[in-house]
């Protein structure tokens, strides 16, 4: 027997996840020891707080004629337009996802519903018709339940993502003035604020609710996991949106503002003379934070339910084994500890004293969390599961050991660390690949793009092996459950990941607070330099998300295909291999969307800029004040009419050819898309990584080669800058949302699947 | 009973073909009287011919000072270059092709034989254990000879087309100066007399072969048709090499010769005094030309072969009707006499009077083609086959009607006119896509490639869903036969479609030579109309063949499943998963090394430029000579040596699946190159169309839009030039190069199916 019982489960996961919400906690109080004067400029606080705080001295005291009184009061000012500016976005959006949160739970209960049509009775069980189930009309109201649950979770991510984001950024800015370390821990311990609230409450929020799922539920598993899926449906579905929206938002004003400040006037990234600057700033937190954090919510919430699930019709589910059943759930309570541990090592081992210090130290947080992870689960696997057991493969039975259980989730764990630092060799300016894009700027811009593309395409080739393996392993040692268990092997660093992540555009806002405060050059320099790990860290983090969204993907995959009750997906038939060919469409199709929607926006943004340069006297000179909520305005209302497109084209093409083509279909579409959609996404955001990156080498100006290149408005400079472009919603609009589509896709599916195995394949039934 | 039985089948198909090769002769005839003096500039005959023609008046005698007599010779000289720069090239790859030919001839010899162990007693017959047929060491010997016979048909397709296409680029040019329609017939013939040749010496081959290898195998018809498939791997693996190697060889040139010329000096495309302007031309030939023509080939010979070999196992087989088994060919014997009747509605009915009618007229080609077509289809179906007979359709049998079998030529035919329509109206600058392209221009470069990345996503919709409903239909009605004749129906218009495809570079290439020779600029407008009406072609060829090469490829990977004794092709099986992971994979590693190719080629060709320009005194004011043969030497060399790896990449990616992985791992892998390299092929040739024809639109000033946006060298139209630039290789190395990779994966995997099934799986087995 195993040595972790039902009631240890019952007590460790919700404890670890308290822990996690305490740890995050303290992260944010010891950030808000910073002081940021009240906006309205009045700053007395904050000379006094900061005195108690006994750090080093400020460097404004050392350089002649700045006054930081001013600079303090300029910060508060900037971060609380930054801070309004997301928060009217975000209340805008969630107005809209409410409503269609509300019509769409009503879609999953009255299809789901008329699969038993309505009755209250018992009715047998999907897969032991000898048994009598909870009616379809239960699974109905509690699937809609769960997938309100998981939006509003997602929502209630992703919102908090961005106040600890905007509560953070002016605190790094001013921190940067006292040394790169400084600055470092600020951004770095609002990251783990982000990070561990996120992690611990999706976990908290799924614990619960299998509880209170369970009073009505009682023994039949099956039913209440199936209902549970409903909640990675709703974390996903808020994420396509948030991914899609924010990042239409992001890169339309980043673009926008580029194309006429950079190119146009010649003037610095984020100067406070572009009127589209604070749009800019305002993206990076809805974009980046709020849409990265609901997206990785989803992810977590989907490899979890897709656990859950295959684990209930397996002899977990049919033995009434808690502790079993409760293993992913384990794995992921072990991760939140272990990331703790792992997060100590950054704040708490030493400040750092060199620009050149920040990305190992940042890798090195990827590393250590990895190998804890692995202890942990090694632990948790032996603890809490039997030595062996039964799954169900597909109909078949397979004898499973725990110690093959334990390769799954590492297999998952350890592909993440591949696919990162592969990312990081592609994306980074300190390697090769980089290096040459930025070379290809003497040519112009063409040649830039050109081997840009050629990077991004190339770095496709290790993470697909990678996730090739992780599948392979997991598939052959415990089916569809062992896929489902490495997705989440990948994600059980989640908290540490999104720490990293969330710390990229916190320092990008932090220099962009700088500039606009007109700090001195040396503290931009500093967050220049955060920001340039970030980038690369940003990229890692799109490398973690797209990994475990395929990995995830399948392992919906194949819980749908049992649940749907197909037997064999074979290609060499015409409904599969049809829906394949249109599967692997789909994300053509979407990224079409979504780089149109990134391109007439910012064309939009760009004549609102002109205009105002023509327009107000004085602008250009900075004499007078740019209008920048015009320009906030036509990022909001861009990004939630342009996104209603490309969410409705993912929401609705599982159910359009479910219905209308049948459960083989369907799977042939889900495999499609999530084959070619891994791929665009991988590329599409190392593309976009490398540019950016080749850019900051010119810039950066550290080695022979890169000053030879430069400076910033060389040729080579422009056309670095247009590859940085073309980049941007590449790596921040379509190559994310691709991994939603991807997931979102086949969990649907799946809280669909009965519906379709009743009703679906209306047109070729009359064929 | 059928009424064409053996012994018209044994007649009519070489009648056909004969028929085909003397259309082509007389086309090429009717050009070869439009003189061209000797290369040495002894233009007497030119002046003679040209009077005897009786044509209208040249245009040269209305202008001052142009002295046509020295025009014509210069016209000579360079037609000369041209020719002579093609010839060598070409003949330098083709030695080193010979022995990748000879080496990979002995490869299939080895592997296959080993399959029998080498021994020459007769053996079970593959799908009839019962009977005895031919040994495997036969069946080695006959694909391995087969195989040479592609390969060398492959070949001299395309070096006849170079040969047809460098004899006709000066005449063209020389046409012009009598007006747009006498210029225009001169282009067409000259791509007609290829398209003949080339579709009528393929089924003559192909025909010659099935008679003369039945010589041996007597009634032995599954395995003659099994080494009949050798004919298309031969094909198929020439094109992989022309088309990459080309296409690297003329993008090189191009891409360097307008980053220097066009971006730097401000001189026109074309201009004698840029020194890789010879190489560029030299590169339409080898690369558009013989590229094209040895793919399209391959395409054929592919589907037909696998038409042919499905056959051979069904009823038509077993029962020995040649005629039904002839209908594959029938079927492209028809398409020859149809299209001649379609050529001479163009050559025939009527000279064209102005620039805006060639379009229009090359579209009517189309229409006109597959009307006429569809007829004869219907003719051949209902006269050649029997009324019903049964098909295999793994395994199980399947009674098809003959009617079935029109209705799967039909729609891979009319699947063909959609996809060549919607192709056209993604890259012709008369429609909205394109239009738009060229307005996001006026933001600058960055928005003009955004743009044009979401143009090419989104014409993948339309043709991807015509090809679904194509497969759908056809595997519904005849399975695999039905996909291999949807594939040979788009196909059997093939005489029709080279026409027009090698129109366009034979149109390029005139205008080239039109601005080298000096003639008056109202000359060099009208070869530029018929070389943007050539550039929409192009893509609709494109399109063509990446919609067939995805037919072919999957009518080959049924083929192979069923060689290789493969059930199911389960996509949730870990073999098939990994496989389908890694193939959607295969064609980004493809692009990445094609595009990075291009572009180290291409910036060794700017580095020899710029040294000229420095180097040469006087080149710059046309005082000089530029020194063409260096940069020839540098695309030959650079084509030469970069065209190995994307080569062997293709080539050894399923031989080392299927004897490392297994013939299920195969499978996955194809179907997930299929359906992941379809897409990227179609948004990048689109992609590359619409920003060459945005380029063109800006150029052209047709609407007053457009001359808001220029005129040549305004801030929109350097842009633009980026654009064109980007698309290059887009669109000529990587998105066409990717059909043969399709479609050759397959191929090889069908020729190797004995060996896999034999021998493969190794690392798999052990695991």
């Amino acid at each position: 027997m195993a040595l972790i019982g039902t009631v240890a489960a019952e007590v460790l996961i919700p404890l670890a996840a308290v822990i996690g919400i305490l740890f995050a906690v303290l992260q944010w109080y010891v950030v808000s020891r910073v002081a940021v004067p009240p906006h309205d400029g009045v700053g007395g606080a904050g000379k006094g707080d900061r005195e108690n705080d006994g750090g080093g001295d400020v460097d404004d005291d050392e350089e002649d004629g700045v006054d930081y009184r001013g600079v303090e009061a300029r910060c508060a000012e900037i971060q609380h337009a930054i801070s309004v500016g997301a928060t009217s976005f975000l209340m805008t959006e969630y107005k809209y996802l409410g409503a269609f949160m509300a019509a769409f739970a009503a879609v999953i209960f009255v299809s789901l519903g008329s699969v038993g049509r309505f009755s209250t009775s018992p009715e047998p069980c999907p897969y032991d018709a000898a048994r009598r189930c909870r009616p379809a009309l239960a699974n109905a109201a509690f699937t809609a339940a769960a997938f309100l649950l998981g939006a509003t979770t997602s929502v209630v991510s992703g919102y908090l993502g961005m106040r600890v984001a905007t509560f953070a950024n002016a605190r790094t800015a001013l921190e940067a003035r006292r040394g790169i370390g400084r600055a470092f821990a600020v951004a770095f311990r609002s990251g783990a604020a982000m990070g561990f609230l996120l992690a611990s409450s999706a976990l908290l929020v799924l614990f619960a609710a299998v509880n209170a799922f369970g009073l009505y539920y009682g023994d039949d598993w099956g039913g209440l996991y199936e209902a549970i899926t409903g909640y990675g449906l709703g974390g996903s579905s808020m994420a396509l949106f948030g991914r899609v929206g924010g990042g239409i938002y992001t890169k339309a004003a980043d673009v926008g503002a580029d194309l006429v400040g950079k190119v146009e006037r010649n003037i610095p990234e984020d100067d406070p003379r572009n009127p589209a600057v604070i749009a800019d700033n305002v993206g990076d937190n809805v974009g980046d934070i709020a849409g990265m954090g609901s997206d990785l919510f989803g992810s977590y919430a989907e490899s979890s339910c897709a656990a859950l699930f295959v684990a209930s019709i397996s002899s977990f589910g049919a033995d009434h084994d808690f502790a079993a059943m409760m293993y992913p759930l384990l794995v992921s309570a072990a991760g939140i500890v272990a990331c703790a541990a792992t997060t100590l090592v950054a704040t708490d081992a030493g400040e750092l004293g060199a620009a050149d210090e920040v990305a190992p130290a940042l890798k090195r947080q990827i590393l250590i969390s990895t190998v804890l992870m692995t202890a942990a689960v090694a632990a948790v696997t032996f603890l809490s599961l039997p030595r062996s057991f039964t799954l169900f493969d597909f109909g078949e039975r397979m004898l499973v050991k725990n110690w093959h259980l334990f390769i799954c989730v590492s297999a998952g764990l350890w592909a993440g660390l591949v696919i990162g630092y592969v990312t990081e060799y592609f994306t980074s300016n300190a390697y090769g690949p980089v290096q040459t894009v930025a070379q290809s700027c003497r040519t112009g811009a063409a040649t830039n793009v050109i081997f840009g593309l050629a990077v991004g395409y190339k770095s496709v080739i290790v993470p697909i092996f990678a996730i090739a393996g992780a599948i392979y392993a997991s598939f052959r040692l415990a089916a569809m459950y062992g896929i489902a268990l490495a997705a989440l092997g990948m994600l059980s660093t989640i908290a540490t990941g999104l720490t990293i992540d969330a710390y990229g555009p916190i320092s990008d806002n932090a220099g962009g607070i700088a500039e606009m405060a007109g700090m001195p050059r040396r503290v931009r320099e500093r967050t220049d330099a955060l920001d340039a790990a970030g980038n690369t860290t940003a990229a890692i983090g799109k490398g973690f998300a797209i990994g475990s969204a395929a990995l995830v993907s399948l392992a919906l995959f194949g819980a749908y295909v049992s649940r749907a009750g197909i037997r064999t997906v074979n290609v060499v038939s015409p409904r599969v291999f049809v829906g394949l060919l249109a599967g692997a469409m789909l994300p053509y199709w979407f990224s079409a969307m979504t780089m149109r929607s990134v391109g007439s926006a910012a064309l939009r943004m760009v004549e609102e800029v002109r205009r105002q340069f023509d327009e107000i006297p004085g602008l250009a000179e900075g004499l007078a004040a740019p209008d920048y909520a015009t320009c906030v305005r036509i990022s909001t209302d861009a990004s939630l009419r342009e996104m209603v497109a490309p969410g409705a084209l993912v929401m609705a093409s599982p159910l359009v050819a479910g219905t209308l083509f049948g459960v083989e279909a369907l799977a042939g579409l889900l495999a499609g898309a999530l084959v070619s959609g891994v791929q665009v996404a991988i590329s599409a955001s190392n593309s976009g990584g490398a540019w950016d990156n080749a850019k900051k080498y010119i810039e950066a100006g550290a080695t022979e080669e890169a000053r030879s290149l430069g400076p910033k408005g060389s040729e080579a400079h422009k056309a670095a800058v247009i590859g940085d472009t073309i980049g941007d919603p590449l790596k921040d609009t379509s190559g994310p949302s691709l991994n939603i589509l991807v997931k979102l896709m086949a969990v649907e599916a799946l809280v669909f699947a009965p519906f379709f195995a009743a009703h679906g394949g209306i047109v070729f039934n009359h064929l």
